[in-house]
């Protein structure tokens, strides 16, 4: 089966901006694949956060045309965690660790329908860094397959089911509640849940009854709301985030601050009765 | 009329880097015009800050090919505000929300001779999300701009008077003394002021007497100097910047830091007379 | 002789992402170069650290396909300082100011094979902003050598040995010690010396017998190790990392952080006797 070329390389990591990581893996492929062009979907996850990059990988990769998904967030780069390419059923192909990074995203492409552990040595920079897979390894294997080499070429096919799993998985919904898990913030402080809107519905917390949240530090009363802007400051409002998925958003505010809510901690979201205090 | 085809798309934010707002934004564009160059301007315009926004946009602008001006700082987005589409006197196209961040850019290339509502939905990602118009609405209209959509299709023209003015206004000058603004502060500590070098000229303040800058917690003089590098260190430097404004600065130090002038804070730029005390 | 011409101008500069600087000379590149690519090194290095910069110029550089390279980091803007162009034995060109920073990334693309003082004002974007050279003289001058200028164009040519100095040495080798400086730190608060890792092997350091760490205010032993990931947490390693140099790194944590060594301070590695504690 032949590999079809890429216009595309879409590169997202936790190399931050401060040094040369991602020029290096830019330069690597443009030497090996000068026509491609590469767009940069984040390299401030932070630093060996697999949950949070898997996370933004998968809310970016449904709105670009094909491509080829350079993703390395490797907190366990020179150990022997495999390396890998993934096909999604809508054609794109994605490369980087087996663990976990990917498969959302392959997910919201559609879902995996071809996994290949990448060993072919004569594909890689040498002596391979134990340290920059990224340089050595990911880059110009994603750059040989966005001008043509066929995932195959990468070395042996492997189970789907044997992949390593993803680092999120999703979230509890229960009669009246909802367990969840911050699986991301932005700059502006909102949260991102590890939940859909339809969860939310499903659990029957959208049919107007006020609706509690509860975390380890505190207990409030959340107002769901259509956009950042609607409700008094100060509140905490429920959105539906341009995903489908679940937000935590504070008008002109920080719902991080406003909560104290840190990263990956667990919420829950309950239906409270009329006479209950939240 | 016939819009015309431009090569680049000029992109400014305040998205910053941590999510995958931007990188999305660029996939959406790629799928639409693939041969389309996008040239980053920023994205780390301070969260919801129209002002610094605008006036970093009007700094980049002019220095810019004829292209496509993307530029999305929307803190009233899901709101009533409208969505714009502006012609410069010197071709490119800006698109962006209706709250004044396009106009100083547009004034910067020569002038607005045509104002567009984004209206047509034909054009739009559907369903629009309520909290990411840069995704669903801005990006695909700056696209197909860019592959030679003409503005005429996107909705009605508009009147420029009735367009939100732009965030900051000039400043005042007087005989012997400015009263200007700070509208932005770059990292190194510099502070960029709403006035230009000539507002100083024409008020006699660059006449050789000493000037004194008053803000709400100090007073001190300031040294007229043609670069950073100029004057003695702990001294703040009167500068023409590299766009004809006004800057303070401190050699090999931050002129934020050192008088604690903040963010839109109003300052008095004044002669002194030579037995007066600062 | 003729310049050639290059696909790519790599691009490094301490101007960071919060305003305009870093757009605007890539609209003046692709205004003179339209269809020139230009890859972004980085655009963070420390405000004014000539020294970060120019280590992160030498590692990026010998990835990239021939390119011209732009760097700016330059606080001696607006000073007498000479503007600088070198080729290197590999045919890439460097662009920037003689204050050092240009050189270790020209030995690392195999030496310094030409140099011209950049002086030619028909090639600049005047009146010339005495604290811009970026956009006014840097830029255009990177611009047109990648669509084919001869540097012999842009005036005198140098004689190497007259060149500003790299903003760092060698580290001193001695039998069982090798005294060194930190050049640089990334996110994840690894340390990066001016050694090589065959200086430690050099000076006998990496025969199996324990190393010390001395610095201003600490002592400690060293592991050496081939990757993050090997050894307890909360313990310094000693790692090569992926240019051959030497890094201090701790498994999921921060070097910097664990030791508090900061930018620039020397540091002494030595053999250590078994009984001698260290």
């Amino acid at each position: 089966m032949a590999g079809g070329a890429f216009r595309f390389v879409a590169f997202l990591s936790d190399f931050g901006w401060g040094d040369e990581f991602v020029g290096v893996c830019k330069g690597v492929i443009m030497e090996m694949a000068p026509g491609t062009v590469v767009l940069d979907i984040s390299h401030d996850v932070p630093p060996g956060d697999v949950g949070a990059g898997a996370w933004v990988l998968a809310a970016a990769a449904p709105h670009f045309p094909p491509a080829v998904f350079l993703a390395v967030v490797d907190p366990g780069v020179g150990t022997v965690r495999r390396a890998l390419c993934l096909r999604s059923a809508r054609g794109s192909l994605l490369v980087g660790p087996d663990n976990g990074l990917l498969l959302p995203a392959a997910e919201a492409l559609g879902g995996v329908v071809g996994a290949w552990g990448i060993e072919n040595e004569a594909l890689f920079r040498l002596p391979l860094s134990p340290t920059f897979h990224g340089r050595d390894l990911f880059a110009p294997v994603a750059a040989r397959l966005a001008v043509g080499l066929a995932p195959e070429e990468l070395g042996p096919a492997l189970d789907p089911a044997t992949l390593s799993p993803p680092p999120f998985g999703p979230a509890e919904v229960g009669s009246g509640w909802v367990r969840a898990r911050v699986v991301a913030s932005d700059r502006f402080g909102n949260l991102s849940l590890n939940c859909r809107w339809r969860d939310l519905e499903r659990a029957g917390l959208l049919r107007g009854g006020r609706i509690g949240l509860v975390w380890r530090r505190g207990r409030i009363l959340l107002r769901p709301a259509r956009t950042f802007s609607e409700g008094p400051e100060r509140e905490v409002l429920l959105i539906e985030d341009s995903r489908g998925g679940v937000q935590l958003s504070v008008n002109r505010g920080s719902a991080r601050g406003l909560t104290g809510i840190g990263h990956s901690e667990e919420v829950l979201m309950e239906a409270v009765g009329e006479e209950e205090d939240p």
